[in-house]
């Protein structure tokens, strides 16, 4: 059984991250969400809420489960059985820093491949602390945000 | 009438900024110098004295305003009716943060254009963050800010 | 009278040329688009016929010229009494060498600027090498491709 | 059934390309190793010949095919039924043009996707072309090269 | 006489620079590792203690010498008399940073040199903050850190 | 006696190169710059002119020496004892292709290290490319060439 783990912050789920589970996710049997929980970063979402995001914005697809982690991702996706870490990238600077990640990754895990997808050019723009500058202004970000959670988001960051 | 708005943060200007500021300007009618305020980010100097470093290094240039904003600047360029944002290009890590930027600064206000211009060799290695930690060690600066406004940053830097 | 020059080998135009042509045309009184002639280089279409592609697919634009020249582009602009040089950036291998052809054109053109707008992300794949080889195979080029011009580009990259 | 395609030109195989293959091949059932022809290029070796290094430096891998194509990729994919792309990146060059390639592809083949694999930091300054280049000067490739086929390349490379 | 200083925080010093003391320092008569000391940084390990772990790693060098300063780096060479200054390069975000101080450190002292070594492949993702953030969560940092240290800075981390 | 070698085309030699000799010549006892012959590229100047050209710009270098060399570098430099390759870096792309070879020059010869200097931000535009297609037009191109060779390297490129 093949599983493909999709690690994040999630802090929240966008589009863009969407088009990257709804694309990869095929590729595996099991596809797994992991929200990973850092205590050295500040987040606007608890880890639930951005984990009830996520189950939300992926109700469609049977195969992809939601999963939180405190720890090591290479540690993580050993326990987990994973065949490859899946990422979206968006442009040089993602690169550079995934680039690293993934032959740490595999350091730490030979046996673990990092995969990446090119992101959707119409989502290349997007990331979640956008998302959240945006949305802090009151601009409009309806275009960024699955439709299913987009006004519990939108209360939150004008709160 | 074309009006170009250059934003940033000007903590505090430099002579780059204005080398952009004097090649940029006669591009446009009226040229704005916006200054953003973030309340997520510490300055060293505060808006008003920001603004009053931007105004004595421009004072010969006549369409040239300076403006305060706290907020989106796509909300801001469309409520002052702008033609253009103008940025300066140092290097490819501001390229790919500008790029972002001017991707989703396009989807909030699709009238609105992002024109790049490259920084002058001469400043290619300066930033107003340089200038700030050369300045805190007592290093020399008067290559880096406008001869009007050395002193009063100078002063500023050693307290 | 603020004129812009807008210089490639448009070997054929493509939409992606074309975006570029109707967002930055309004900011200029006269805005060129000027066809390079390169005798180093190999085209796929003749000047004269590249010329006619982008004056049928700007029809439409009533202060866009289209001219070639055979020569320094630092001259050019300054014979035609140029304010300022565009160029689309699409990613980083583009902009590592526009930044280069910037500051030597400076150098060459002191009161020159060149200033750049970001490719939409719909474009950011497009070039014409790419049409080319896409068309020389027989694929679909009509999403690349101006209406008005695709069935000549066609016909003749199949030839 | 999931079909993976590594196209490339191979010319010849490295231990690079060997790597990618070795990593990628599990993640699929089929693996096909797709040898591409493009008739403005000139290679070292035929078409017959680099399929025949691949397949003996692939021998122990029984879901690995090997087939040559001359045309266009998008379309190669589909007539296959694959299911993605396979890259390896080396560095931002690399990434630049494949990403480029991987949105062109999507938009001839919207089904298709592109998933990239970091090269091995052991073989991050490896390519065909530096191989023939030390090889025609006379230095040592069995560093570079799958020792199934070392002697049949280096006589070549010397001619 | 050639002095070489070599900057960094070193929170602690990794197998990564270790490479580049050990192939720089041949090429100095006096090679000086400098733990800069920046207020506004918070460190894992006090100066001191980062001197002490350098000093343990390096004792079989016996033209390296490890100082602290808490100022210019372009300063403090002028004091030293240093030659040059060496920096590893891992990446293009190392590149694009290294350089920009690399320009500003000329100006500041323009006799001074910036020369770079390009970090060894087996070490191109690591840096301190890996290292850390690996062994906050007690993975395995023994292939990462100098034997002589290892135990001590394991330790620390832990807690 | 450390030996550093700077190889290259020079075809021919520009001001940027000029720069990059005066400054890294000091760190070494020999100083060669290696002229690299390669019977694959086509060039303006024949080997011995471009050595001529040279010697006439670093006859008041005493440590600098000229050499031709028509093979791998990485056995150059073994023969001759270098203790490093020297390279000037000025963008990006310079940075990939030369981190590239760097490593594989350390695999061809583990002794050898290859140490960057940053270009000149004055002459961050200039390549030997870029001074042949401005010639070529009849462009002014006193600013980029060494004053000894100037009107002979016009005379070459009118013709």
């Amino acid at each position: 059984m093949k599983i493909g783990v999709y690690p994040g912050s999630f802090d929240p789920i966008t589009l863009g991250h969407l088009d990257i589970i709804r694309r990869a996710a095929p590729m595996f049997d099991e596809f797994v969400v992991a929200v990973m929980i850092n205590s050295a970063k500040h987040y606007m979402f608890d880890a639930a809420q951005r984990c009830d995001f996520i189950r939300r914005s992926t109700a469609d697809m049977p195969n992809v489960t939601v999963e939180t982690h405190d720890g090591l991702l290479a540690e993580y996706t050993r326990q987990r059985g994973a065949t490859a870490i899946i990422k979206g990238l968006r442009a040089i600077s993602d690169f550079e820093y995934e680039f690293q990640m993934a032959l740490i990754n595999k350091k730490l895990n030979p046996s673990l491949e990092t995969v990446f997808l090119t992101t959707s050019s119409d989502y290349m723009f997007l990331s979640s602390s956008i998302v959240k500058e945006v949305g802090r202004y009151g601009g409009d970000v309806s275009g960024f945000l699955p439709p299913q959670i987009l006004d519990d988001v939108v209360q939150k960051m004008r709160v």
